[in-house]
């Protein structure tokens, strides 16, 4: 097959008032990336020559949003008079395109790359309109799909519209559609605002193209490719679909998820093979897990990126920045972040390590902090291969403790240690006897008083 | 419609064997509040003289808490003689009302206050008798309701004695009734105890008011409202119907929860607009969260005011008493109690505050702990406004930190600190050098011998 | 009844290349205990002369766990011909049994003892041949069981060969079968590979039994319990159904669960009466709860006794050997390892409590952390009953803490210290006047600059 010249117009410009949010609807999230960001992304995939993000004046965020993900051009529509009437907002944008257009919206982010590459194959395969259509469980609301024998598309019927025998039709309209261009635009300059808003609606040009005699197709998706999210509860219904797309790929990929229903994925998680991950793991952006790591339960990963055979969690926050080395420990009530902790380095329990390097197989005891703000600048520091740091112990930063020195427990430590050396630092003990016997007393006494 | 005279009587005696438990059934609790509450709650606002809870002698406790939640008498049922004997305890004490009864089940927490009061005023319309009914998805263990050609209620008839066609019926009786007052006592005492058991049926009134030719109806409710709970599986159910009630509700004012089906409500959170809520967030009793503000996963919150554009979590702990101002932060791994946390301070890890104030933009080191508890008496830690208080810092209470003060890290800190100075309170480092070589060839030969 | 003969042949040969797995199939788990696990201690339930598990030659790891889960024997199947080969790989371990043989899969690990007993029971009492069989709610891909009018069983029909007839029956082939044995044998050595793959089917005993004139039977079981597992998502499929029947139980003997569904069981976990279980609460192997104890949310459990009225959580990771007294409490951010915690001691926040005992109404501060690991050996740490210790100390280990004995906060305890006796190990505190201010100034100046 030729190359196909196509473009791709992504409506933008709802906005979202259900959502009750101050945030425009496109830009809140599914697996930690914006609806109208996956659907650049299977844009991206569908290899358009341009892709044009429709807009409403003003949306300067999504704007900026769009261009910097995979949107070549903004285009804005001045009123929101319908979706016919925002897509024409690109016409000018397409005026050399001689090819086919692809319309999805930006509030339907399920849709997969996959369906709008054969939309746009069925397009240039000498289908003047391509409708996307999908098999409805409840088809009630939505316009019918009507074919011929031949499995051609006659015409799209409202729901309230259709007769009988059309209400039976499962097959409905899914809102996208792919149509040669220029002859997009054509028909959308014949459309008639003919109807109760007076607005001009993208579906009318099948009505349209069907009485120039053009030839119109239909290609099927699955419905949840077609969830529009136009409240906050379509928005969690699409996340959980999401979220069961991210989890049945990572167990077919290998990984043991102890309940995948309660294991979070980033849209970019990656994990390796015999990856083992308890229940109620939250994947932020940026993680990768490598072959045969562990992951224990209540567990939260961003940025990061987690080396084969280690184990993590349960209870451990790994930050943006944080490498963990082979066979790596990082345990319970544990912190990292803008750390590297190398191969067979321990961080068993309750501590911070941030803007560190963890030496190979140093062993960091509990509770442990590096010091590293002082309130205006954060501070590096060092602990060698094979470096023990004693339980409690405050690392104040910069500060670096040699290859297999060792901290005493509970020191706070200011100066640099050599390799080798033992340093301490910490009060000396001094005890006063009976006095917590007499303190006791005195509690009591004034408490009976 | 002018005023109704009116009472509820809520039936709480039962023993709830099948739960298992020390506890008094209705007592056991949805979202934090006992399932008597919830009932009471509804009651409440049905607005009626009087509230009647009916119980079993020697059921002090439940007395105590029905009191205290609402019910403004308390009756007692002398021996479990049935729901028709139990109403009767409450006759006494409504000597006095010409108005509509209702009797509603304090082991039935999920009905609303709206179907109460769709029962009063379909009673007060003139029906002498009004019968809670629902359409059962398998009708078969209730009594169906038998209505005539006009909708108004013939008969009940219990789930063994219907005919085939009253077998298909799929409206049950949901138990609870509204009734005209006298007539209720009049009914009541006119039942005879003609069943296996020898017992007094509420149910039973419907048939002597239709030999008396009085008017009965239905008011339907969904089926969810009319569960009755008699064991913990029920418990189980009950608490997430009404968790996914508190759920919709937050998404619909305007919250986006990150996976709702993780996020738990106590019966009175209050969540603004915008406010995101991440996977796995407990909310106890008394929480308030401000507009635009961030809970993140495995967070634990109770008795707590979290200010707009506030950030907490992950896995924060916040106990009682806690007032977190706007754009404060709180990380992970930090519990605080009692603590009045000022607008943009910070304390993002591993950390106890309190008793204790936390200036405006003061931040607080990792690891730092308000000695707060001598073994008999709590103290306060004041710090000042824009202090920082270094890493693995203790603030020995009672102890003041000045405005703008600078705590060492690792320092304990025992005496108040003056404004813009510093404090530090530990020990000198010293090293020895080899030490750690030495102490491993040893360690090394310990082991090989 | 008289003692039945009876044997146990579990197939485990299987490679499962659809785990993407290193380890062996039948060794993944599920609630904490591999699939073969769950396989024999239903066949030890059933109490067989032998049990026989058949693997694959070099599965060693599979022979050893299999031997010390119950089997009594392991024998090898050369190679991959069929099931009905694998059986025969027993046959001379059983060359001496005269009475039943059941052959079970060591993939389908959520098979009851009860089944087993059934079809044993079935055949020892006249049933040459006894198949287990289910209601499939989607029986399209499984073979059908064809019976008689009198319930006897006379054949069994392949998906692809069922007639409309046959393809309407329900009842399916769940593959388990009991079968008289040395019958068994000569069935299997009749068999012929007369299919695609060249393989001995054992389901194809039943056409030679039936050719024989031999009696069949059926026994029916939840189609639940012929769950094979084959890939991560038949596992994980697997894993719920087995928490489900754990937490049903649970309920049923008198736990409080507020969201079942996110209670994760270990296949052993034991709980109290009048427990009440949190949500997100996991138990790894070996846990045991008394009565009136709470777990509190995001809590982690694993190898551990919590005593009557305890309290948990939040945020609580409890190691193994951890052993909590009646009414004692371990709060949030606290991890315990090998701690004997005597009853009504106190460990409420932020600490480490390894190889310790925690004497009774003892009360550990915050942030305290026993250093019990000097990089080589682990030391004990006692602290006597009644003691208290303040917050965010280090306790040296080896060393112990006298009954009645205040440690003062931010002591590192490296000396013991008395019964009743004050301890206090930290630096003194001086201030530097106005050095903040100038600190603030420098770094203000320095950022301008």
């Amino acid at each position: 097959m030729s190359v196909i010249n196509s473009a791709i117009i992504v409506l933008a410009a709802g906005k979202g008032t259900r959502m009750k949010s101050a945030r425009p609807k496109v830009l809140h999230e599914l697996g930690g990336k914006a609806m109208l960001g996956h659907v650049l992304a299977s844009a991206a995939a569908c290899a358009g020559d341009k892709t044009v993000a429709v807009l409403a004046p003003g949306m300067d965020d999504v704007a900026e949003y769009a261009l910097s993900h995979g949107a070549t051009h903004v285009a804005y529509q001045k009123e929101q008079n319908g979706t016919g009437d925002a897509v024409k907002a690109a016409e000018e944008l397409l005026s050399g395109l001689d090819g086919v257009a692809i319309v999805v919206f930006g509030d339907t982010p399920l849709v997969t790359p996959e369906t709008l590459i054969r939309m746009k194959q069925a397009c240039a395969a000498g289908n003047d309109v391509v409708v996307l259509g999908f098999q409805a469980e409840d088809p009630a609301p939505y316009g019918r799909l009507v074919l011929n024998g031949e499995g051609a598309l006659v015409k799209i019927v409202e729901a309230k519209d259709a007769s009988p025998e059309e209400a039976a039709i499962d097959l409905c309209n899914g809102g996208a559609m792919a149509v040669r261009t220029p002859l997009l635009f054509e028909l959308l300059n014949d459309l008639k605002p003919d109807n109760a808003q007076g607005e001009y609606y993208l579906t009318d040009i099948a009505a349209e193209a069907r009485a120039r005699g053009l030839s119109m197709s239909v290609i099927e998706c699955p419905e949840e490719e077609i969830l529009g999210i136009n409240s906050r509860l379509d928005l969690a219904v699409a996340e959980e679909i999401f979220q069961d797309r991210m989890r049945e790929q990572a167990l077919l990929n290998g990984a043991t998820l102890l309940d995948p229903s309660t294991v979070y994925f980033s849209h970019d998680t990656q994990l390796g093979r015999d990856v083992l991950i308890g229940q109620n793991v939250v994947f932020g952006p940026g993680v990768k897990v490598d072959d045969g790591a562990e992951v224990k339960p209540f567990s939260h990963l961003e940025g990061v990126h987690v080396g084969a055979g280690a184990q993590i969690g349960p209870f451990a926050r790994l930050r943006p920045g944080t490498d963990v080395g082979k066979k790596a420990k990082i345990g319970n009530f544990v912190e990292t972040k803008k750390a590297k902790v190398e191969d067979g380095a321990k961080i068993s329990h309750l501590s911070y390590i941030g803007d560190a390097r963890v030496g190979v197989d140093a062993n960091i005891g509990a509770g442990t902090i590096t010091c590293n703000y002082d309130g205006y600048d954060k501070h590096f520091t060092d602990i060698g291969d094979g470096a023990f740091v004693g339980s409690n112990s405050s690392l104040v930063a910069p500060v670096s403790i040699g290859a297999g020195a060792y901290v005493g427990s509970g020191s706070v430590v200011t100066k640099n240690v050599e390799p080798d050396a033992l340093a301490v630092a910490r009060g000396k003990q001094f005890e006063k006897k009976g006095w917590a016997a007499s303190f006791r007393a005195s509690k009591e006494k004034s408490k009976s008083s």
